[in-house]
């Protein structure tokens, strides 16, 4: 298996992208690692440390950061990390990228570099949401497009499907359309009418889903288009972070409320790790005719060495090939 | 004023409508009160007590109750107490009504009994979102009108912008549109053609809001289409129960968080009493060329006796004459 990682994008690039090359190709012998990026600045952070066989590094002198517009990027800057890596999925030197960078660029860069999946009309950014039961659930779309087709959905259906099963092991995932109640007439015109679509699928359709569930874990695959998605998601990470932050102010009140919280202060950091999706791995860009993982922006070696560890199962389950033959079948 | 409620919706009808009318009669000697129910059920949670001069009872020999199909029940139930109160407003025998019972039969009375105000296209329901600061947000559509056009959300910044002026004396409210991100040209297909109509709206127009930041008041009036907005307030709703339920579980763990848990209870129910969107207040429908206003389901009397309280400001403030004027000024 060949991996290439955009050493230069995230928060802590090329330090995390660096380090977590290293342990992963340090773990799997059978694994061939190309970190793209400045060969300057990841030979400083080897700082003369020798490079096992299989980690290579592929020169780019450019790179794509948080700021920059997209779709102008991926197009003007050829020689960037992010672009080169897809380049080399396209062009069959790796089998998947990992990149930690500018999210909108990355799908641009899936969708023009390395390309849509035949019969696929929009790839789908499918990153994990954190449940209290601590499975959580696979929602997609969650990138960057907005509005969405009832075709559209039922294909985010049968990709969240596969890659449930292919890289969690989740044998017959339970797939369900956001909405806002649970009863089949509900929803908008998308969501009624990509309902019948979706349940003509080989896959385990729960039905309609609504977004006050979610966090109980009531389905495996959540379909959505990106706007709804996306207010869910962030409504999800407010509600959350304004909770711990007003605990966080009665807790501070008195004597009596300071002691509470010195009691129960492990248990609420344990409790908001849970509902942190950052913490919950990369998340893969499904669609395309080749493997594209999204790792956080704020992603340390560790997690760069776990995007590596999720790439490797998509494709030792060969993930791509399973979501092709579904989408060719249809 | 003559104010019509509906004595027969919600959870606790007729005893909280009864009170609640009782209570609002005693108060404020300048308004007529009508109880539009069944008259034998009215009679008995009066037991005897005498009626004010200021309320009467209409007898309505039919409700509408939770499970009632909204247009059929309001099509064929002629002389339900929604649909009487309903009528009365149109005819001008009150100034408005008041119902905590179904809310789609109500959307539905109040389109096809009271009648839409003229230029307006979609009526919207307005009920207000709690947020840390204790101010709320008037969030609008969370009705039943799942698919919206630019224009319907440019008239719901339009009425939810008169809505706190008249009704909560805010003097500029600010009105933001729900969206995915701050930047103007963000969001769907909707919100980039709504957001140009709302920004030449004589309101306070702060521009996109996202819902991560909704709890903490970024604005007075938030707009948005009703499976948008119920996406959000189920998230909401949704988040806000599950970390309460955490906590529970976290607190009985062990002695030592059952003592920090008995320390800090108060301070816990206050918190989740804050977020309770249950406690806000009733929501007006807003573009009905009568005043409307929705009790929740589990209204008591206390809570109706709010409505009446509401619905005497809007009156005084001539808050639907003011939007009709908005309205037909474009």
């Amino acid at each position: 298996m060949r991996i290439a990682i955009d050493a230069m994008g995230g928060d802590n690039a090329p330090e995390a992208t660096v380090e977590g090359a290293l342990s992963a190709a340090a773990e799997w012998k059978d694994t061939d690692i190309t970190l793209v990026g400045d060969l300057e600045r990841i030979e400083s952070v080897l700082n003369g440390r020798a490079l096992p066989t299989n980690l290579s590094i592929r020169h780019a002198s450019e790179m794509i950061d948080a700021q920059d517009e997209p779709v102008k990027a991926v197009r003007r800057k050829k020689d960037a990390s992010m672009v080169v890596a897809g380049r080399m999925v396209r062009e069959g030197e790796a089998d998947a990228m990992i990149s930690a960078g500018n999210t909108g660029a990355l799908m641009t860069t899936g969708l023009l570099v390395v390309g849509r999946m035949e019969g696929i009309e929009r790839p789908a950014l499918a990153p994990m949401i954190p449940t209290i039961d601590d499975q959580g659930i696979l929602a997609l779309d969650l990138g960057a497009n907005m509005d969405a087709k009832p075709e559209h959905l039922a294909q985010y259906a049968l990709m969240g499907s596969l890659y449930r099963q292919k890289v969690h092991g989740v044998s017959s995932p339970r797939v369900g359309l956001l909405n806002v109640g649970t009863e089949a007439g509900k929803g908008n015109e998308l969501t009624k009418l990509a309902y019948p679509l979706i349940e003509q699928l080989p896959v385990n359709f729960v039905g309609n889903v609504e977004s006050r569930d979610v966090l109980t874990g009531n389905c495996d695959v959540l379909v959505c288009d990106g706007f709804a998605g996306n207010i869910m998601l962030k409504s999800l990470e407010g509600t959350a972070g304004a909770i711990f932050s007003l605990l966080k102010e009665q807790f501070t009140k008195s004597l009596k409320t300071k002691l509470a919280a010195a009691l129960i202060m492990p248990e609420l950091r344990s409790l908001k790790g849970k509902l942190d999706y950052k913490e919950h791995g990369g998340a893969p860009l499904l669609g395309l005719s080749g493997l594209v993982l999204k790792s956080h922006g704020s992603s340390d070696g560790v997690a760069v060495k776990n995007a590596v560890r999720q790439a490797r199962t998509a494709l030792q389950n060969r993930l791509v090939e399973s979501i092709s033959k579904e989408i060719s079948r249809k």
